[in-house]
């Protein structure tokens, strides 16, 4: 092992490297993987126990890992504590809490608010603070497992919230990367050309075609084979023509990309969701640390409102956000090692949902069906028809918050009946209770249903609920409409019943001499 | 109107006039006053158009609020955008918002994260960012009744989670005000006595006397008399006996006070909380924006680990948090008007629930009772028990995922099946759906109780339940079985339907010529 002295001189040098490197705004690759060595010097330093290597929750944790969007990090003053800045994703802490914690396997998921910095120069409807919801699944596991059930997830957070019609992506890394090089990409050139083919979305082949060209350098020729594959979208067909492609083939990478999202569709194809996945080699997305499968899901309604540039499904590179998209991911196999001291790496697969988006859409469907949301849950109104009822008041809504009943009342002595009435119809609570001088001296409590406007008498202890009900037993057309219900739900008692002796009986952890299951069975 | 130039000049005057009052650390109220006066001088300017009143959510929505507090602010960097700060509770920003949104009358619950500096004094346990829970009523209503509703909320949260025994102290400003009045505290040391006085629950009173005589400069005498009343605690008993005390109703402020704990004494015996409920004369909360009513509520277990000097309930000074405390507010009639250009006063109650002390304490309970917590709610693992079952078990668990059952599976295409029935032991998951080649010749998936390592055949076809419940009627002593629980659910039933009918009607907004109702009545 090497003197203490010697490695405090090795970090110095390597952390020159690092600056050098930064100021040079070389490839993130090679900035992270000279990070990574620095780390891992400092650790070697933390072995002699005289420094402790912490992995904190602080500023350099977000460093070198977003690339030109650094400066879109919210940094916290310095007021004489270690220098803390807010989280810009919800993936890169996930990732340093693994290595942190030594975590190998994992699922999660996790709703919270994260923060983004007005870009000066787009400062637009610019959310500063909101919602991401992120799910993912850490470990080494068999192939494409984890990545079918990320994509399943997605298309049954879609499908439920009905926001119509939508598409989901898939593509590779490796793929993007093989048929770049086949078609004559320069090595140090891949990353930057992603970003341009990540245009398509927004801007027709034509700019892109010459963004390559004049801006990045590249040839007519390559430009032009990259644009035939590019144009490609299909399925399990498509991968297979590829793999058979002359000029694919040739690299690895690529045919590996290949099989994996072959691989990938037969395994969605038994989630029964390849309805709405697309194979499409256009596909780029713009956080560099992803390393296989990549996707993302778009609406594909007409008269949906343009979204701001703000991309509000992870990736930090404004320009990402095509119009409608409304979750992406993939699978980002060496994040969790670049925070690990001895670099080990955690594979990791997983998916942002848009949520703040996917509300915006949500809330304009509302609005344009006219259709009354409540802000409240309220089911009763508790209401006197007269004056110096408070107390009656007090003493019926406890009985109903007793009895899990969600119920308000008036927070004034002595309310006019009309105002309550109104309140409720403005809130959409449906029922109210009222008490009235001559009712409750009859022991009654009228329930009003706001709607219709009926009222009927209920004796005043709720308990006798069941007396009223047997009131209404001695009716023919009561009985016969009883029995209907009765029978339906008869049945629906059986198969509930079967099931909830068996999960009793997990539950309860019991272990009888003779299972309940076995005198049934 | 008077002239532009001329409000330019108050406000240069005004701000001085605070920066004065600041630096000489004057009291709250004073700086808050003169703050309250410039912001109304700005508005001022804001009328010709020229310069918007905006109010935002900016740094200066927090100076001034907090008092000594305001160091413990997290500053965000100044990066050339607007200067900003993160939140330090909920409850201002409450305050803003109804400003801000002109709101009269709102209700709401809010649990999300605030954000406080280490003090650099007393860095040991010390949160920066942790969950508060707040539940705040605003509007101008009849006295008490919000405020009762606020305690009976603070009693169900204390009793429903199960921490055991708690105590809930009130106490109110104006009885506080009122008692240093009479016994003879100077006016300007009112706030700087109540934070000595707020020192009982961890200090003897010994101890707190010294500190009034020799470091805040009051005569024994008048320690003694304060000592006299801060030892009083009782219920509505109490409440008359001070209104007759012939110091005490010399106070105006104190004899409204001391009717408005009567009356709120009366309410809380309506709502059937009064057991837990204390009147105290010693509760002395720390935030200055407490108008009238406060309280705070405390845990009475022995054994309940001493609480880090970190508040939980709100209270920005940590002196305030007694070993126990779990909850606290009061009414807080003045902070939306310091928000507002015109001063206009929206009346608020409040409490704040110390979520992150009662998680602690119900850890510690869990970890004590060695009973095992999940951290999933998974229901069923779908195993396989040979090789090259991939396919199957996918398929499904796509089955019951799409009948809302909560399964996974082991990212594995050949894993064993011992290491997936141990997996379900560790996590807790209570069945598993064994496929075997033999059962899916049969057509027969297994379903195992993790439990009690039992094993029933089901058909494989999910929706065939109901067959299998079949053969189940044809045992006698299934039949009694079914026949006792079914007459026990059909009384359910019954009143189920009934309420069922008139909940439809509402919910449908139906107006049926001849209601159910009336057919059924």
């Amino acid at each position: 092992m090497e003197e203490k002295s010697q490695i405090q001189e090795a970090i110095k040098v390597q952390g020159e490297v690092v600056r050098k490197l930064k100021s040079e705004k070389a490839s993130k690759e090679q900035i992270d993987e000279e990070v990574a060595k620095l780390l891992q010097l400092k650790a070697q330093l933390g072995d002699d126990g005289k420094h402790t290597f912490v992995l904190k929750t602080a500023k350099e944790t977000l460093t070198g890992k977003y690339g030109e969007d650094s400066k879109l990090i919210y940094d916290l003053k310095d007021q004489g504590g270690e220098l803390l800045s807010l989280r810009y994703d919800l993936t890169v802490p996930f990732a340093r809490y693994l290595a942190m914690n030594k975590i190998t396997n994992i699922k999660r998921y996790h709703i919270a608010k994260v923060y983004r910095r007005d870009n000066p120069a787009m400062t637009r409807g610019r959310y500063r603070e909101f919602y991401q919801c992120d799910f993912d699944i850490a470990g080494q596991y068999d192939a494409m497992i984890p990545d079918a059930e990320c994509l399943k997830i997605v298309y049954e957070i879609l499908s439920e919230l009905d926001l119509g019609d939508f598409r989901i992506k898939v593509n590779d890394r490796r793929i993007l990367d093989g048929m770049f090089a086949v078609c004559g990409v320069p090595d140090e050139k891949f990353r930057t050309i992603c970003s341009t083919v990540d245009k398509l979305d927004k801007m027709p082949w034509e700019d892109v075609k010459k963004e390559m060209v004049n801006e990045k350098g590249l040839s007519e020729e390559v430009a032009d084979q990259i644009g035939e594959y590019v144009s490609m979208q299909g399925g399990m067909d498509l991968a297979e023509r590829l793999l058979q492609d002359q000029k694919m083939s040739q690299s690895k990478q690529a045919c590996a990309g290949l099989s994996d999202i072959k691989l990938l569709l037969s395994y969605l194809q038994l989630f029964q969701v390849t309805d709405k996945v697309v194979f499409d080699l256009s596909l780029a997305r713009g956080l560099d640390y992803y390393t296989g499968v990549i996707y993302e899901a778009m609406l594909t309604q007409a008269g949906v409102a343009p979204v701001a540039a703000e991309t509000p499904n992870g990736a930090p590179r404004e320009e990402t956000a095509s119009v409608g998209s409304v979750a992406g991911g993939g699978r980002y196999d060496g994040l969790v090692g670049m925070f690990d001291p001895k670099g080990r790496k955690v594979p990791c697969v997983g998916v942002s949902i848009g949520i703040e988006r996917i509300f915006s859409i949500m809330e304009q469907k509302a609005e344009a069906s006219a259709e009354r949301v409540r802000t409240t849950e309220v089911q009763v109104m508790v209401a006197a028809a007269q004056k110096n009822l408070l107390e009656e008041r007090l003493k019926l809504i406890t009985e109903l918050w007793n009895a899990g009943i969600k119920a308000e009342l008036m927070y004034k002595k002595n309310p006019k009946l009309l105002s309550q009435l109104q309140h409720c119809e403005e809130s959409g609570i449906p029922l109210v209770a009222i008490l009235g001088e001559q009712e409750l001296k009859d022991g009654v409590v009228k329930l009003r249903i706001v709607a219709t406007r009926e009222e009927v008498p209920l004796i005043q202890n709720l308990h006798c609920v069941s007396l009223q009900l047997c009131t209404l037993t001695q009716k023919p057309t009561t009985c016969f409409f009883l029995f209907v219900i009765s029978a339906f739900l008869l049945n629906l008692y059986l198969r509930f019943i079967y099931t909830s002796v068996l999960v009793w009986e997990a539950i309860t952890f019991s272990h009888p001499k003779q299972s309940i299951l076995h005198v049934l069975t």
